[in-house]
C-alpha cells in the first residue's frame, strides 16, 4: 500500500474560489458574507477524477492525505471571523471529497488562524474536524502571510492546539501559506524558508519536552535541513541540545517532496527511513514535466522508488511511517481490513 | 593553490566591538560616536595567527577572501550615518589584516547599507574599499535584519550598487546579517533563508538581461537550492523563463559551506563544478567537532576532497573560478607571479 501524505484540493470548483474572493470583497465593504455556493457531487467527483485521482493511479499510489490548498489558506487577509468561516468551507469540501472517494482520500484540515489572533477557534475547529474523520491538521508557523509577525512554534501561543492534537492524537503538518512579501517567492521561497526555520526552532527549544507525543511533518523534504544536516547537527551541539535524534527527531518527520534524484537520494542518505513519509505535493507547486526524465517533476515515487532502500524501509516509506504518524488513519484502514 | 573565497573576521580585538556597543548607545543617547580605538599591529597579528591562520594552515589552504564579521554588521541597528562610521571601522580593519598577511588574506567590504536608505554611501565605500584593494563586497538583501522590507534583489532600488560593482568589476557575496526577528535563527535559518530566497528572485526576475557581467555569490552551499534544484528548474519552466543554466547560472555561484559529507556530494552532483567555490565561513557560524568524524564540521576541504571531482574540477572549486569571478584577486596574484 502506498500513501501519499501531501496531497492539497489545488482542483477545486471555480465557484468555491469565487465565494472566496467575494467574501473577502464583503469583508472589505462592511457586508456580511455571502451564502456558500451549491456544489454538486458530480461537480467534486469530476474535479477530483480527471486529476488528483487519475495521477494517482497513472503512479501507482493508493491513497492521499487530503487538505484544502496550502496557499490558499491565506490566513493574512480579512479578520478572524473570515478565517473561521473560509477554513470550514474548505475543510467542509475536503470532508465531500473524502465522502466520496472513502478508499482514495483522508482528511487533514486548515486551521482558522489569523495574525495576532489566539488559538481557540483552531482548537475548535481541529476537534469538528477531527469528529468528521478528519486525521491530522496543517499548522501555518507564519499567519501574517511572510511578515514573520509570530512568535516562535515552541512558544506557549501554540501550545493550546499542541495540547489538543496529542489529546486528539493527531500531527500536524508545519505549511505556510501564500506569501504578500514581494521578496519571498511562494512555493520557491517561502515554503522551503518556513520548513527550515521551524526545524531551527525545535533545535533552539525544548518543545517535546512538554509535549513527547507530538508529532510534527516538516513538508517539502525538510525544506533546507536534511543538505545542511551537519550544520543543524554543528548548531545543537553549539547550542549543548542533545543530539538531534534525541532532542527532535523523535517527534518531527519529513516527506518526500523534493523534485529530482539526487534530492531524495541525499534526503535518505542522512535521515533514516523511519523519519520519512511518501509525499509529492501532487496536484501542486511544480506541475510540468522535467525534459531531463521526461516525467513530472512532482512524480516523486519514481525518486522513491529509485533511491537505495531496503524492501523493509521501502514499506516504512510508503506506508507503515504515515499510519504510525497518524494513527486515526491507520484505524481508518484496519476498519476496513487493510 | 587553495583560495577559501568565505572569511569573515570573527576574532577581531574586543576593543572593535567594544566601540559599536559605545558608538550604539551613543547613537540612541543622541551624543556623537566616540573615538575609535587604538588597536596595536601585534593584536591584529595574534587574533588572526591563533585562529584563521593556524586553521587555515592546519587545513592545508592558501588564502582566505576575508571580510568582516556578517552578523555584526546589524544594518537594522542605528541609522545610515551610523552604518557608514561602522562600515568604515569594519573596512578598514580588513585593510589592516590584509596588510599584515598580503599573501594570505585579501579584503571584500561590508556596506553602509540602512533599512529603507539609498544606496549612495554603500556605492562610495565599495568604490573606496576597491581603491585600497578590496576585490568584492558583501550585499545584505534584508538590512532590516530579518524583517525582510527592502524589495527583492531584481528590483532597481538596488542597480546603482549592481552598476558600481560591473564599473570595477567586482563580485558580491548576498549575505545577510542578525536576525532580530525571534522565529529566525540567525545561522540555522535566516542565513540559509535569505540564499535560497535569493535564488528564487534571480528565477523571477530578469536581472542579469540588464547586468550581464554581474556576478553573484549565493554562500552556504546556495541555501537550499541544490536540494530542491528539480524543484527550481520546474519553477523556471512554470514562470516561462530560459533554463536555469542560461537564465541565472551564468551570474550565480554558490560556495561550499555545507558541513557534511553527503552535502557536498549532492552539491556537486547537481551544480557544474565551474560555479562552485571552495569556501568554509572559518571561523564562524559552527565551531565544534563532528563526533561521527571527528574533525571540525567547518573542515569543507575535507569534503571537497572526498567528492567525486576530476582533478581539473577541483582546480576549478579550489582557484580557478574563485579567480574568474574575483579579477581583481586574480590581478594581485598574477603581479606577485602565481
Amino acid at each position: 500500500m502506498i500513501i501519499d501524505c501531501h496531497g492539497h484540493y489545488t482542483t477545486a470548483s471555480p465557484q468555491h474560489d469565487a465565494w472566496r474572493k467575494s467574501q473577502l470583497a464583503a469583508f472589505r465593504e462592511g457586508r456580511p458574507s455571502p451564502e456558500y455556493p451549491a456544489i454538486s457531487d458530480d461537480e467534486i467527483r469530476e474535479s477530483i477524477e480527471q486529476n488528483q485521482l487519475r495521477l494517482l493511479r497513472e503512479r501507482g499510489a493508493d491513497m492521499t492525505i487530503f487538505s484544502p490548498r496550502a496557499s490558499a489558506m491565506a490566513h493574512h487577509e480579512g479578520d478572524e471571523r473570515v478565517s473561521i468561516e473560509w477554513a470550514r468551507a474548505c475543510n467542509d469540501l475536503i470532508a465531500r471529497v473524502v465522502g466520496l472517494f472513502p478508499e482514495t482520500f483522508i482528511g487533514v484540515c486548515q486551521l482558522p488562524q489569523s495574525p495576532g489572533a489566539e488559538l481557540k477557534a483552531s482548537v475548535a475547529e481541529l476537534e469538528r474536524c477531527v469528529q468528521m474523520g478528519f486525521v491530522g491538521c496543517n499548522l501555518n508557523p507564519d499567519p501574517s502571510g511572510g511578515w514573520w509577525t509570530s512568535p516562535p512554534l515552541t512558544d506557549r501561543y501554540w501550545y493550546p492546539v499542541y495540547e489538543k492534537m496529542t489529546e486528539l492524537d493527531v500531527p500536524a503538518m508545519v505549511h505556510v501559506s501564500a506569501s504578500c512579501n514581494p521578496v519571498f517567492h511562494a512555493t520557491g521561497a517561502h515554503y522551503i524558508n518556513a520548513d527550515t526555520t521551524a526545524f531551527m526552532q525545535f533545535i533552539q527549544g525544548d518543545l517535546f519536552a512538554d509535549f513527547p507525543d507530538l508529532r510534527l511533518v516538516i513538508p517539502h523534504g525538510g525544506g533546507a535541513v536534511p543538505y545542511h544536516w551537519g550544520r543543524y547537527r554543528g548548531l545543537a551541539d553549539m547550542l549543548s541540545k542533545p543530539p538531534l535524534s534525541e532532542h527532535v527527531m523523535k517527534n518531527v518527520f519529513f516527506d518526500t517532496c523534493v523534485y529530482h534524484q539526487p534530492g531524495i537520494d541525499l534526503l535518505f542518505r542522512v535521515i533514516e527511513a523511519g523519519h520519512v513519509l511518501f509525499g509529492s505535493e501532487m496536484v501542486g507547486a511544480v506541475r510540468g514535466i522535467d525534459p531531463e526524465t521526461g516525467h513530472y517533476f512532482d512524480d516523486t515515487k519514481r525518486y522513491v522508488d529509485a533511491a537505495a532502500l531496503t524492501d523493509a524501509e521501502r514499506v516504512q516509506v510508503y506506508s507503515a511511517n504515515a499510519r504510525r504518524v497518524y494513527p486515526r488513519l491507520d484505524q481508518a484502514l484496519r476498519e476496513r481490513g487493510q
